[in-house]
């Protein structure tokens, strides 16, 4: 902080308003801490302009002053990549407007701020499906989506949120804005800017406005809750479904034996799926935006195939809407109800998809060899080879004790991710708490690719720094 | 050309074989013209590096001694990127393995010399598509199709190359190896890196291999030819279709009247495919990959609420895949058959799918008025907003002189897809032909960011100069 700072905020609250520029302890506490409390921040205020040329401004200002920005959408991210450790928390929140909807184009333009459930709205009201689905999405900010190119619920048909993106308007290092607002399908006027700041995690520039993409909106859909005999069985079942039902399979989820037990035992109104137990569990998604094609009819074909060769032992197929969302339900608690059994060490990796049955089943192994009685809870996005990998501690064991050994299970899962040419953040991001862990696995060239394009695009490095990348001049970061 | 280029083309001559360094002006010719002989290039050599480790050695050593590089693949571009006006040509044709097929995985790891052909073949032979087709696929090279983020017919469903690219590998201009060929669906390990390269065309570093996504392959398909009242109509007709049909819409492509005229008139075998004749014609296909699908009932029913609407004055539903074969000679005839009509002015614009039968509309008057007599000719990609918007002389004209308003023509259809804001490059790339049209049109941050990106990854200005962008320490190229 250095003696322009003082008047850094003036000029800010001056051209931003003065109840804009937070200063106050208790109103800035949501800005400093992180979703799973695994961060606290600190910062000298947090500004929230109300537009792109506002942004503009206080980057300027910040370039000119140096004094480092962390943006922030909804502030929902998982890796702390939203924390600040200094300078100014700016809150793209005002920014919140649907600019245009165009149902012909099959496109939206929204700005940063908005929140996701809002964009889904929007796009329903004109028939349309924008399909990023994710937990957080009813306070989760497109801007911070876009920036940590999310995933979620829809890749398998739909892609990343780097896919879903069309055009962006995004404010740089020094202040200038780059308008890409384009809504086309098809343009080779240059280089690919836009693909550089979808999931640079705001270190390269701010993201206040994209063009994203929206589909037909489905008109028919049938969910399964299917028990295999084993993680292997599930692969042969997805390809199966891959190879038959084409785009029509929406979602292919999977969760192990512990992870329907312990929803089962700690969600509301969790009712279980089948009569037995089952190694392996596939939730199956078919949808269409055709009202009138029979996707039951289909999905019972290929189950039925799948029966006879013994890839699946028992399916529960839902006979209506309120099913559907029951059978979802029992995935989407997950997540949650992982607190009630203790302490979790949690990796999000991704494989090939034709090695995600051998990642789970060798990764499985080899923690519970490394700690008897821990319980894998190995589940997710089967169908786009990620997991999310975690474990829960022994029943009788300390849950700090437990905790004391994540970088233990790190090497561990993140070294069998590795040997199968895996990632080890297949979609929440770096952020800091897998910034150090990506410099043992990244390839080099890349990571010094990386740096040399960070060092570009930023050269004060005032953008968000000290995520994703830590460069030579900066001291390790001081949070807890 | 320095006094150390002797040297440098004996030193490559040792490691590569000198069979493999090309000198003589007859082995050269076909590397030094391009498609459309609108250039003509000169250079001190052509290299044919035999793997990624040669590809590296001649580019260390052609930075070291200040040479420039033109890399190609199947020489079958059309804006000129490929012509070397100096300096080495580095073909990647020798880089043609197949490194491996994954049909869990849906991927193909390939070399960048590998014919598209070829790749699309191997594909098969897994049971799968690898869905990039255009016209030039059995003689262009994946690395170049990679390097221009080429489109053609099936992008509506499947994606730009670049939608199908998940891995490369890149030799940078300092000569060191970017290895990221990883076959994942989900990887947010830091910047996007692939994305810079795909569509840098060759001037930010050489394509040697890539990890392409594959896709279950169509088992049931149908293709219909429809004549409409109006290009607004196609596109009511194109949007009913998405709405209804979804991802079984595989192609919606356009011609005019005049368009279809000259094909049935050059075309050998191109037969009537209608009884009489409409303003605008959509070439539609259907494709699934279950075998037991009715798409034809579907398409039909369609149809028939177009019919109803108006939208549609006749339709011919191909019964077999002959007839879907020769429905789709007539689409495919067409950048053929143009040059018997004369001289074209050709234009590969795109805009927002919303405004695509607007632009055909007003750039056809804009053209008819400008020159009257002139016949426009503009078809193409209409599910994309993608138009060739080209256009014959007028029958009475002189060849030279009709050409000769190539610039006026370009002024006339670029400005008004600016204000549709399109793109004026919207498939082909950026190359020489329009290098300094984009200057006219382009952000002038995002030109700025493009030369600073150009900068930073090859500050010596080896890779590929002065195609796209035309840095100021450059003279103008001296080419025809």
């Amino acid at each position: 902080m250095t003696d322009a700072d003082p008047e850094l905020l003036d000029l800010l609250s001056t051209r931003l308003g003065s109840q804009h520029v937070i200063r106050d302890a208790a109103s800035m506490e949501g800005y400093l801490v992180e979703e799973r409390k695994l961060y606290r921040g600190t910062a000298l205020a947090v500004v929230r302009p109300g537009s792109t040329e506002e942004v503009a401004f206080v980057v300027r200002e910040c370039a000119r002053a140096g004094v480092p920005i962390v943006p922030q959408g909804g502030n929902t991210g998982l890796v702390g990549g939203g924390v600040p450790h200094s300078g100014l928390v700016l809150s793209l929140a005002r920014l919140d407007r649907i600019r245009e909807v165009d149902p012909f184009n099959a496109t939206i333009t929204v700005e940063a701020g908005c929140i996701l459930k809002t964009v889904q709205d929007e796009a329903e009201k004109a028939d349309c499906l924008f399909p990023l689905s994710l937990a957080s999405g009813g306070s989760c900010r497109i801007g911070g989506n876009i920036a940590t190119n999310a995933g979620g619920l829809n890749v398998l048909r739909y892609g990343n949120t780097r896919d879903l993106v069309l055009g962006l308007e995004v404010v740089l290092a020094d202040g200038r804005v780059w308008n890409g607002l384009k809504g086309l399908r098809k343009d080779n006027t240059g280089y690919d800017l836009k693909n550089l700041f979808v999931g640079s995690e705001g270190t390269l520039g701010i993201v206040t406005a994209a063009v994203l993409k929206l589909f037909p909106r489905p008109k028919s859909r049938t969910v399964a809750f299917i028990g295999c005999p084993s993680p292997h069985a599930a692969l042969d079942l997805f390809d199966a479904f891959r190879r038959r039902a084409g785009d029509q399979l929406t979602a292919f989820e999977f969760m192990p034996r512990f992870a329907l037990q312990i929803v089962l035992k700690h969600a509301a109104g969790a009712v279980p799926p089948l009569a037995g137990e089952h190694e392996a569990y596939a939730l199956i998604e078919l949808s269409s935006p055709d009202p009138e094609i029979d996707l039951r009819e289909r999905l019972e074909r290929v189950l039925g195939e799948a029966l006879e060769a013994g890839i699946v032992e028992d399916a529960a197929i839902a006979a209506s809407e309120t099913q559907n969302d029951a059978l979802w339900h029992l995935r989407e608690s997950l997540a949650h109800v992982q607190r009630f059994e203790g302490g979790s060490i949690k990796h999000d990796v991704a494989v090939p998809v034709s090695k995600v049955a051998d990642f789970i089943v060798t990764a499985t192994q080899a923690c519970e060899a490394a700690l008897p009685g821990v319980r894998v809870c190995a589940f997710g996005h089967f169908g786009d080879g990620n997991i999310h990998f975690n474990l829960s501690q022994p029943v009788a064991m300390e849950k700090a004790a437990f905790l004391a050994q994540w970088e233990r299970f790190n090497r561990i899962v993140h070294d069998i991710v590795h040997a199968m040419n895996g990632s080890i953040s297949a979609e929440h991001g770096v952020g800091l708490i897998k910034r150090d862990e990506l410099v043992l696995y990244k390839d080099p060239v890349a990571l010094d690719l990386m740096r040399t394009l960070k060092r570009t695009l930023d050269p004060k490095n005032i953008l968000n720094p000290g995520k994703v990348l830590a460069l030579e001049s900066e001291l390790p970061p001081s949070l807890p």
